[in-house]
């Protein structure tokens, strides 16, 4: 049994055994809704990190690891059309990240984040733990009555779109995984303490261990490009910027008859809306909004960008399904993020498929799952 | 700087930052409190269990661990004095747990326990781990508007009570750092699956590896009642029954001035309740509700149960603070458990004493705590 089907076992044991009426969705969405007052509904989720996991440590200064804790969360919200409120952050530390000034710099850059949407901390939980750093980030919102938008309501006909760019973070991870880091301008610049113990001084903006040896110093603009490209990748994986503007917008004026947020990749986020709307998919490659500084180094490494746009995690940018009548209400931009109309809704339920040229080809659920069959 | 006043320096921060005028109580106190619809308020609370430092995983059936993981926030809905009503869970599993049946049996605990409270399981994280066994539990419940009872309203002349008997857990857990473990009667009862792999039958109750070393054949009547009272407490431990009962009434019926669950230890969470409430305690150690399965198991090895019922923690009993007119309107019993009378609220901020016999001496919190210095 894999990942999504144990949750769907969950939910279905949960649904036989619902005590309350008050719970309009409960698992399996980007976040529960709960009644709560007549005119709003309350949406609550939560987001489990573990060290080498869900992030590696070493690469990730512990402001961005505070940021990134709340974004992945406030994307939860932002996919279902509401406003961010209220958070919470369970966090397990080793004794000797506690005693280090790690827990000061976290908190440094959850509270940045957090008062950037106007979100106030109201608990959480400490514990030691022997094993790497641990957090559990947990997000509470809220959305006029009625108006939060599900994984289920997208209909044969609507229009697919997603906001910004996609496999930006998915190109950030590989480069971390080959030992790329932020440099020292990014590293001075971020909220609380910025001076890393057994850091030196670095005028770099990131360090690059495999750039310098495939590139010659007789092509200065393009390593000055390169080194450009990859700090902005590095970002997109490391201070991930979740869509709260895009949701709020698309929750109010009720643009949307289904949304998800793109955390496990396209192919695979696209599919649990599809799944859960049981419905099919057709989408054109060329419209896929592959990212600048992406096709860029991939064209350096033979790399493929779609592949990194369909199928890379943790852009964090909404996906969402629009009927025709709606869609010329849609803003252009919202908070200067643009989106991209990447398909229609078909009535094949569970079929994806993607236009690329002259050639139509299905496309699998490829993006990340814990516990894949190795 | 300890992590009480770590916390302590999150929520001024987070007040300083608070950004809505909904939270009536925020970082600090066993739960969130946040207003809801008129007459009705939110409650919210987390806690975090990793493996080794929050529980033994050898010792603990996965049953009783989704039970635990429960428990331990329906104890801080309970010291709110608030109705539990919706929960979520995160979990972290090292995938060898992952393709066992660990996560069934987990489940199957958290659900009979949910079921017992009527609380619905809405969401929730999963994450493969590399390094043990991480919970998150979550549980929102509800209180009459201005009816959640803060650790923060004790005042001077308050009667100070708890519920049930304290002690058990503690000695529980030092019974199994000594080996002792629930035996097969009690796995095979169990909800859900129930042959351990591994597990080979045994008709004791329990393994009590120090016990059969220490007391010899001739004495069958004390091995007998030895051996049920460690069960009682290894039960204790790995089973514990949150007041929520009590939580409900006393929220209900306005019968406490303030509140806390003892998940630290008695010293240590009436410390808290009077650092919130700015006054002192003097409290009677006759009075105090030792465990009588303690107290049996302590005689036979020079232990001291009242050192166990003042540090001991994760009893979940509630400790509460009453008007003396609020006192001939307080039951007897909830749910089959007494309530104990063990002293009273002074007017000095921070001093708590216990007369013992003649003699009076102060009690210094030492119970549990994250990161104590070595």
């Amino acid at each position: 049994m894999n990942e999504f089907d144990f949750i769907k076992s969950l939910r279905d044991q949960s649904r036989a055994q619902r005590h309350s009426s008050r719970i309009l969705t409960g698992i399996g969405d980007d976040a529960a809704i709960l009644s709560q007052f007549p005119g709003s509904d309350l949406l609550i989720t939560t987001d489990l990190l573990i060290e080498e996991i869900d992030f590696h440590r070493s690469a990730t200064p512990p402001q961005l690891l505070g940021h990134k804790a709340l974004a992945v969360s406030l994307s939860d919200i932002a996919a279902m059309g509401g406003r961010p409120l209220w958070s919470m952050v369970s966090l397990g530390l080793p004794n000797d990240l506690w005693q280090s000034g790690f827990k000061d710099k976290f908190f440094a850059g959850y509270f940045a984040h957090a008062n950037q949407f106007g979100v106030t901390l109201i608990g959480g939980d400490l514990s030691e733990s022997r094993a790497g750093v641990v957090i559990d980030s947990i997000v509470l919102g809220q959305v006029t009555s009625g108006s939060a938008v599900r994984r289920s309501g997208a209909q044969p006909g609507d229009h697919i779109f997603v906001t910004g760019t996609l496999g930006a973070a998915a190109a950030g991870l590989k480069l971390i995984e080959i030992g790329a880091r932020l440099g020292s301008s990014v590293l001075n610049s971020l909220p609380g303490h910025v001076t890393r113990s057994g850091t030196s001084a670095n005028e770099n903006l990131v360090d690059q261990p495999e750039s310098r040896d495939s590139n010659s110093n007789s092509e200065p603009d393009h390593d000055s490009s390169e080194t450009k490209s990859i700090e902005t990748l590095l970002l997109r994986q490391l201070r991930p910027s979740p869509r709260v503007g895009w949701g709020m917008v698309i929750g109010a004026e009720h643009l949307a008859t289904a949304m998800i947020d793109i955390s496990d990749g396209l192919s695979s986020d696209l599919d649990h809306l599809c799944k859960e709307s049981n419905v099919g998919a057709l989408i054109r490659s060329d419209n896929i909004p592959t990212d600048s500084d992406v096709t860029f180094l991939c064209g350096r490494r033979a790399l493929d960008p779609l592949s990194l746009a369909l199928h890379g995690g943790e852009d964090f940018e909404l996906l969402f399904t629009s009927r025709a009548e709606a869609v010329a209400r849609l803003p252009k931009r919202v908070d200067g993020i643009a989106i991209s109309h990447i398909g229609e809704i078909t009535d094949q339920p569970g079929k994806i498929q993607v236009i690329e040229k002259n050639h139509i080809w299905d496309l699998r659920p490829e993006g990340f799952e814990h516990f894949k069959k190795q």
